[in-house]
């Protein structure tokens, strides 16, 4: 199959499943400016999203003018935000994914789009998971990006943001635009080995396709299962949390201890972490040492532990108790 | 806590799992150097056994002398064996692996041994699952190696295979031997780049270090959860086919499609193959593909697929036809 073919194929079966008009994140680079001739080729309406993220000076002046440049010749409406730099926080490239999705969002709300298409790729996705398996993950993160999940718009209600792209290698996005005659942006900052993301890209990835050349596909690959096995496993903790819960003692959360030991350990954390996020405690600091000690208590008799933000937990005859200090 | 104190406790933890006199693995090399030295320590009635893979000419030889030595100074019995190099089929490294755990087990049967120990450290283990990542693993690859497992016996049955080093570091291991002043055997194969083992070890390793020098440990954790999942999810496949399967229609096997449909695709996959291995069907042509193909057949109304190895899949009406060709 040509590039062509290909991405022809993977826009058609996207925009099968999505009707109405959307928006799509465009950077100027290869990855969002072959999405977006891919969906103007196949017909749909959509307005491109641009954010200027100040960070680069004239080089991202110059990102912005091939955009909204590229727009015009492609008939599709052009939507900019011009973010400040000096507002983010430590973290410059979790600050600048925030603030292009809250562009995102509100550009949907106003042109009344019903979906919301970013263009990362299958690379993307295995440097993601690669990345979090460096950083130390559980199964949940081995998922990687998710091929659609809902956005939330600035007005309430969510519209989906779908990554139609990410069973699609880089080169073949750039074959395909070779195959146009259409030129993009090369961003120089994904030259920067500072940033954590780009040595995974240029140094660890590279490294490891010297043992696979298919290593990007192995990494998606396991990423699908793990999102298959993760919803399954998220099922059951809900399950044996729905079966474990008693009625309320007052603010304490109540549950039964026979029940909960009726499931397997992993299962357990699961249902306590399910309780965890409907409670709204906080769940930064539940690293996996606290949850092994959930578990413990939860399996002992007796016992009783304090964890990070003030969350207390019981274990007295066939019940445990859980409740987070006010 | 000290190296010595770490091993102490967890060979300590070990030993009272584990009755009666056992057999080690011992290559000369630290990590079963350390694990000899503990169990000594701990006096505990051991077999050393040793497998010369006379490959290395003089260097092996030394390394029989120094492991025979230190059984003498520790009052061990030593059991060694020579494996003919030229035996060995392409994968050396696969079929060494296979003659020691052969060896280890023919001594455990001529010893009356309860239990057989090797000394992987977390290191291995965390090597172990990176290659695994590499190639192209599902979760149960990357369980890594089994903390314990059964080790067929010659003349029938199975002893425990243990892996009691499995949580230490390798840097660890050398600790304990520096503060006993024990010395080691370095092999130097172990610095043949050739060997994919050794640039996981001398390259990606490090370099996935300078990101998070905790990824070991990171890499480790994840394989616990693997296997915690993966255990979950196999039982849950098993009782799928226990559900589905009906009365064989001759040599064919028989599953009510209707039931199969009622689980994720991914429990569907996992029940096909807990039948692949009942029937002792070849796996080894069951890829990815394949298994997406089986569970595709599953979920429509009609279908017929022709599987490697001779396996035919005709689905009918509410039921789904298994059989191999004879």
């Amino acid at each position: 199959m040509t590039a062509e073919q290909l991405l022809e194929e993977v826009v058609g079966r996207f925009l099968a499943s999505y009707s109405g008009p959307g928006v799509v994140g465009v950077s100027g680079g290869a990855d969002s400016v072959a999405l977006l001739r891919a969906l103007v080729a196949a017909g749909r309406s959509v307005t491109a999203a641009h954010v200027h993220h100040g960070l680069r000076g004239a080089e991202a002046d110059a990102d912005e003018e091939f955009v909204r440049g590229l727009c015009q010749r492609l008939g599709v409406r052009y939507e900019g935000r011009r973010v400040e730099v000096s507002a983010w926080g430590r973290n410059v490239e979790a600050a600048g994914r925030r603030a292009r999705y809250a562009f995102f969002a509100e550009v949907a709300q106003r042109t009344g789009a019903q979906w919301v298409a970013v263009a990362h790729t299958a690379d993307d996705q295995a440097e993601t998971i690669l990345h979090r398996l460096i950083r130390g993950t559980g199964l949940s993160g081995l998922r990687g990006m998710a091929a659609e999940r809902a956005l939330a718009l600035p007005g309430g209600g969510t519209v989906p943001l779908v990554r139609p792209l990410l069973t699609v290698r880089r080169q073949q996005v750039r074959e395909y635009l070779r195959h146009l005659g259409q030129e993009y942006r090369e961003d120089s900052s994904n030259r920067n080995l500072a940033y954590t993301r780009n040595r995974i890209r240029h140094e660890v990835m590279p490294l490891l396709e010297s043992f696979n050349p298919r290593v990007v596909e192995a990494l998606c690959r396991l990423g699908e299962q793990a999102a298959e096995a993760d919803e399954v496993l998220a099922r059951l903790s809900q399950d044996l949390l729905t079966h474990a819960e008693r009625p309320r003692a007052g603010d304490k959360v109540v549950l039964d201890a026979e029940v909960l030991q009726s499931a397997p350990p992993l299962i357990q954390r699961g249902a306590l972490r399910s309780l965890w996020q409907r409670e709204g405690w906080p769940l930064e600091d539940m690293d996996y040492t606290a949850w092994h000690k959930v578990t413990e208590l939860c399996n002992r008799s007796e016992g009783a532990w304090d964890f990070p933000a003030g969350v207390h937990l019981r274990r007295h005859g066939r019940v445990v108790l859980l409740w987070r200090e006010s």
